[in-house]
């Protein structure tokens, strides 16, 4: 797979255009999904921290422009994806360090390393669930090559005692992240993020801390769009989600109680 | 263990009277969970439940309450519970057939039977995690003799195709629970029940169907009390939740869409 050309890739604006990001028009594009991500993690400047399978970057430059003076590295598996990415680093002047590699055999020089936060997005479907996707780097970017519990593995391993894991999944993957998370893994918190009041969550944001000690707490789900109906577009979000996502806010998490 | 003496008991109205339960003083006494458990559930006249570690029969018995023309039997492993648990269903004339045993040993003539619907309440404890119970049998109602995948394996061996399996459980045994259901449930459900807005949850109802095919699902949870602060007494539910706890109804599960 070679890199993306200029007139396969589009210019988009995240967090209210505070930051931009060129991503492939037919490959795997970012949604809300890396910004709710990155809005979860209580990073503080001078941390460093590790995105595992970063794709073109959004996850990690979205944390990165919302909190300054953080270490940042991704690791990459596609080529394309990995050069989107420093790209992008570039584009936002935002420093990160991008390693290509796949998250089940992670390089030598990365497995020196520990991180006080590692951030991941995985692939949502499982092998068989999705109608074939027509691009081949789209389809290895939400197909599942690599098992949750090869995600969970790596990110417990490249975590110093104490760091934190977040990781974004569908809400119909919670069963086998949670089952995933073994003895490493602890003060597991479930944060349920529903469309809109009365629906199901549509997607969970697992924090966890390596070491941690604490019983898991299943958060009370947070609403993103105000009203009963889809009003057709996105603008409807309350306001916390459309400062989350429109002006780089941290996401509200459930205070302990 | 010998039988309660009557000046052990106390008779306690559930269900706003509708079913009133001797239970031991010092034991194992029902609180709203099996409440919650048995409204959960949608059988109808005519189908066969079973309760897994019945106890005095406060679930199955609210459930039959609720629903008139079911065919209830239990299982209870500790022989003054189960004693009381036919003493309560005499004291309501809700037919129960109470076997008494182990469920990760049942006996002969319930492993010929499969059910429309099980149910189970079970212990909420880690060993370890709870201070010592002044009483024996408290502590082993409490205690948890039996690992959480004993209790799912004996639901769905005891289940007939597509039969329902309903759990309630603390909030912070969901990752050992999920882990515990296996491929022969499926379409599994979770209903967080939440003590009021901006809370964790504290007790999550499982759903599952034997054979069940479809996604996981994680609803938004219930509020169950009205306010941000408790008011120090358990009479401000909600509309919704007062009439599932005083007046026998079902709870509002929410719907799939």
């Amino acid at each position: 797979m070679t890199d993306f050309q200029d007139d396969q890739l589009s210019c988009d604006d995240f967090l209210g255009g505070r930051l931009r990001l060129f991503q492939p028009v037919a490959g795997y594009r970012a949604g809300v999904d890396p910004v709710f991500l990155a809005a979860s993690v209580p990073a503080r400047p001078g941390q460093t921290v590790l995105e595992l399978g970063c794709g073109a970057g959004a996850a990690i430059l979205c944390l990165g422009r919302r909190v300054s003076g953080l270490d940042l590295t991704g690791i990459e598996l596609q080529p394309p994806y990995a050069a989107l990415a420093r790209r992008n680093s570039d584009l936002n002047t935002i420093p990160l360090d991008i390693v290509e590699g796949d998250i089940s055999a992670i390089p030598a020089a990365l497995r020196q390393r520990q991180f006080d936060h590692v951030i991941a997005n995985p692939p949502y479907y499982r092998p068989g669930a999705h109608s074939s996707a027509s691009d081949a780097g789209r389809a290895m970017a939400l197909g599942e090559g690599t098992p949750l519990a090869a995600w969970v593995d790596a990110a417990a391993r490249r975590l110093i005692h104490r760091g934190y894991l977040h990781m974004i999944v569908k809400a119909d993957r919670l069963p086998d992240l949670l089952t995933a998370c073994d003895s490493r893994l602890g003060s597991i918190e479930v944060l349920p993020l529903v469309p809109r009041a009365g629906r199901a969550a549509e997607l969970v944001i697992l924090r966890a801390r390596k070491g941690g000690k604490a019983a898991f707490r299943l958060h009370h789900g947070l609403i993103l769009h105000e009203g009963a109906q889809h009003p057709g577009d996105r603008d409807h979000y309350v306001p916390e989600i459309s400062c989350v996502q429109r002006e780089a806010a941290a996401l509200p998490w459930p205070e302990a109680r």
